[in-house]
């Protein structure tokens, strides 16, 4: 009944549940470098040219753990733009994370993934996936990403208005994650929706100034996302960009979101 | 009751829904073509070298009403590709259908559908959109696509084992595409799914030989799709691709398709 206790959840610190053994070991290596950075900071770097996203990848690298990228957005792409940015990746330790929401059948995604002009398989350390199409897509992306030590996430909820990724939706979604955690490290959610130690989450649409965009967009702030809602890593894009001082905005933000995550290991032991 | 009498549905035909007031432009002149060119066969051209795209596009676009792409799995994709694809769409009276199923918030597929090294919407007479981000996704593509004359498909189905687009899921879509008919002309799907003759049902996963791929692909005939089902469109890519005849295999889809219609328009009179 309602009345019941509530089973006592102990809070794993992030270095912790990198130790535990049922950990994907890209997990287990962000965890690491989030225990070790003391950051739960993944900066959302959408612009446009790709000077401008080597520039924010090394001035930011030493604030984050994770650079999440849209590389179909840039006018001016090449290789040497996935060399540059592994190059910052090793110098300031930080994972590569390619929004690219896949969301198709199997056989294409696989081709979308490791081809065509971004190889995104030769420079991404994580990906992310709509389940939407069935545990195909897994088997097609699996296929590239796993031989080469890859990692992906579910994305099981959406920060715009009126996503359908709710409810009935976002169960099927976690269990598809925890039947493929081969490959599967994780989640894109708005709250923690597995109670796995093992698995991340990752959530976007964060800022200081909650409220909405003009494109349904609707934001949360980092204290609510990681210490009430219980997710691992904020996602923060225009919240930074559009700061005149980003390097400032993103020491705010790092300091917001490990200080959150601080309650909330304090508030559990 | 169970026993009340059908309400009659009056079946028309692709060229008399080309002319119905509420018709979205696009659908008008692709319904045209169809009736013109006496097809309703979309090639799925799933190959990674250009020339070759090409080379489908010329051979095969007498026999086509669309050509349905994947640009972002071209080894060696140019500007001169879109161009030529144009070109070759003009030349044969077809339109290109980029396959992208763009699934991000409304400011990310804006990006990804003007910008990027493909610059998808000057190229692309059609795209289609997952629901799952919600309105935005729409609000977001259009803002790109509707000055342009172009137009989108949403999807509400897929042919891929275990899909989680059913049910609720697929109302939803069809609710959101009636709701914005000023961009959405219509759907992917497994059969038809809104009773609106402005509508476009387009579905994928066709071929003779009906069956399962080793990621979860599964095959429908054209006959089910056109005559049971009531799609409008058959989209073929490996039925027709791994023919050692590309041409005659494509005629011989394209006229299963359209005696498949023909069939349907004389049961219903």
């Amino acid at each position: 009944g309602s009345s019941a206790p509530k089973k006592s959840c102990k809070e794993l610190s992030y270095g912790a549940r990198a130790a535990l053994p049922d950990t994907h070991p890209l997990a287990a290596r962000l965890l690491k470098i989030m225990e070790d950075k003391k950051t739960n900071l993944c900066v959302s770097a959408d612009v446009t040219r790709s000077e401008e996203l080597l520039e924010i990848a090394d001035t930011l690298g030493p604030l984050i753990c994770v650079l999440k990228t849209h590389v179909d957005i840039l006018q001016d792409f090449t290789a040497d733009v996935a060399s540059g940015l592994k190059e910052l990746a090793i110098k300031h330790n930080f994972l590569i994370f390619e929004d690219r929401k896949f969301a198709d059948i199997g056989n294409t995604v696989k081709h979308q993934y490791e081809g065509g002009l971004y190889q995104i398989s030769s420079w991404a350390h994580i990906i992310n996936a709509h389940a939407l199409p069935g545990p195909g897509v897994l088997q097609g992306l699996g296929a590239v990403g796993k031989p080469l030590g890859h990692g992906c996430l579910l994305i099981a909820q959406m920060s715009s208005q009126g996503s359908l990724a709710a409810g009935e939706y976002t169960q099927a979604v976690v269990k598809m994650a925890e039947d493929h955690t081969d490959f599967v490290f994780g989640f894109i959610s708005g709250s923690k929706i597995s109670a796995k130690p093992a698995l991340v989450h990752m959530t976007p649409g964060v800022q200081m100034q909650t409220g909405v965009d003009g494109l349904g967009q609707q934001y949360s702030s980092p204290e609510d996302v990681i210490r009430t809602k219980g997710s691992d890593i904020i996602i923060v894009g225009r919240g930074i960009l559009a700061s005149s001082d980003r390097l400032r905005a993103a020491e705010e933000y790092r300091t917001a979101g490990w200080q959150a995550y601080l309650k909330r290991l304090s508030q559990a032991s």
